[in-house]
């Protein structure tokens, strides 16, 4: 089951030549999860060779304008192309007020939109995994999402199977967690051939916060914690006024939450990215800060580590293709 | 003085890949007048050589999402950056009653925001042209800008000037249209030396519109008329239901409003470009599609023909400056 993150915007509060606002797409096998929509995002995926797909779900993080403001266009824009399915829209309290505002500008819609409110420490279950929401220190009502997924079944010992006797067949009941009767009468439980469980990945998206031990906790072992790195320490004030991180802070909460890898994001429009980088590897060797259109890929633990990957879903101009007849629009 | 159309976003209702939702700045010596401000319309000038500046009046032609999305997002950039220079937003009546809704999304400004509703008709008096607003076809409260600028004094005659005895320190105040008093008494006065007035420029943006008589006179004999081409006429019918137009519509409005150079925009997300010149260019052959950060220059007409250039604003990657510190924001 593949599973990545993929930047769609990266600036903090202001859009660059070179970032866009916040949005960031969580991609686990054929799932689009996308958390924040700042302006322009629709576009970024149109740019981006993952398209402006039918998303069933967007997660905002809190409603500064940088991170929702994306949201009534591409509302619109779905409707234009006549959309049916349903669209459900996720944020912490405040959310739907926003909405009876932001409604006068998309109308009507072809298509139902849900809005719910989540308070830190709702968890949504979903096949395979779990998303559960903590509360970043950023002043105002705000949550954080930790994607995690449930242990899968432990290793399969083929040659403890073997020597119960186990036929291939009913290899696959066992694994699946069942136990089994062989031809002659004796039992053979799933702990007899499958090793420990083994965890699932854990990824978290901090959102705009303040250095926080409630962010510290959630992000505990995570393979990967997106963090926000608005500024340079140099600017530790100005951090603290604006709730906000530097980069040395965001590296030292990683440190001390013993994440495996550490995303960088959310620069201000000062920095070009890789003196942010530089500060953070001087305590946490293991960060990166993507830009647009950047990936991580996030393979299981016993598959390797997570890597970033450089353009991952940037689209080549020979990969421009007509749209689909069925998503034109006037 | 040189004038010039900077195309930011040429795509009707929704984005593509190449090509941004509406807005068009009019770059005439020192001034900028930006024109419809679709999502994403601060990154767009971001990524061009223009650059975010600081914009003192922007025109909206109507309250299609498309058309002013970019606003929020842009007057809260300006926000965040301390401006305290005003900005004036024009637009036809609703412009205020559009505000007091999106005033809940960009808050409170460092800056002072001014409205003019514009009926059909009105004009604005500028130092050197006159912005006049009409009615286009487009179903909803909307208007259409014409930029006319003034005749210039006609082609100062030197022989003449040379014939009646008229010193060169003179000859500038002839040629600002005061008469002189020679030493011997004669009174000389500006049509001696001053061939016919000169015409200054038209350039017409019709906005979103049905082919319309109105919009045929308000861009007779323009330099330049920028038009819509949401379809081609295999789509006619659609076109009609939804009040905008087709390539060889708008070229044959072209043709008979006698313009000099037509350039097309706001193409459905089905068409490409070419497919559109090509179709208006039957009827009307100097027709250009601009895409985005194309620009078309506007010499005054002894010194030539409008032309575009290609990718005239397109920030190349080696352009990328750091931003001012006083610009940069958290």
């Amino acid at each position: 089951m593949d599973l990545d993150v993929v930047f769609l915007g990266t600036s903090g509060s202001v859009p660059t030549a070179q970032r866009a606002p916040s949005a960031l797409l969580v991609r686990r096998g054929g799932e689009r999860l996308l958390f924040d929509c700042g302006e322009g995002t629709q576009r970024q995926l149109l740019r981006s060779t993952v398209g402006l797909v039918e998303l069933r779900e967007v997660f905002v993080s809190h409603f500064h304008a940088d991170h929702y403001l994306g949201l009534p266009g591409m509302l619109k824009t779905f409707a234009l192309r006549g959309r049916e399915v349903d669209l459900t829209i996720y944020g912490p309290p405040g959310l739907v007020r926003l909405f009876s505002s932001l409604k006068r500008i998309f109308g009507k819609l072809t298509y139902e939109v849900r809005l719910e409110e989540l308070e830190a420490g709702d968890v949504l279950e979903r096949d395979g995994y779990n998303l559960t929401t903590f509360a970043p220190a950023h002043g105002v009502s705000a949550v954080g999402y930790a994607f995690v997924e449930r242990p899968r079944p432990g290793r399969f010992d083929v040659e403890a199977a073997d020597a119960l006797g186990v036929d291939p067949p009913e290899r696959g009941l066992l694994q699946r967690g069942e136990s089994i009767e062989l031809e002659d009468g004796r039992v053979v439980t799933p702990d007899e051939v499958l090793g420990p469980p083994r965890p699932g990945r854990k990824v978290v998206l901090a959102g705009d916060t303040a250095p926080s031990p409630i962010v510290l906790e959630a992000a505990r072992e995570a393979e990967v914690l997106v963090h926000e790195a608005t500024f340079l320490d140099e600017e530790r004030e100005r951090a603290r006024e604006t709730a906000h991180s530097t980069a040395l802070e965001a590296a030292e909460l990683a440190r001390d939450a013993d994440v495996s890898f550490l995303a960088l994001t959310h620069l201000s429009n000062r920095y070009f990215g890789p003196e942010i980088a530089r500060e953070a590897r001087t305590i946490f060797p293991d960060t990166v800060v993507p830009k647009d259109f950047d990936v991580i890929d996030v393979p299981f633990s016993e598959r390797g580590s997570p890597r970033l990957v450089r353009g991952g879903v940037r689209r080549r101009r020979e990969e421009v293709v007509e749209p689909e007849r069925e998503e034109a629009v006037p």
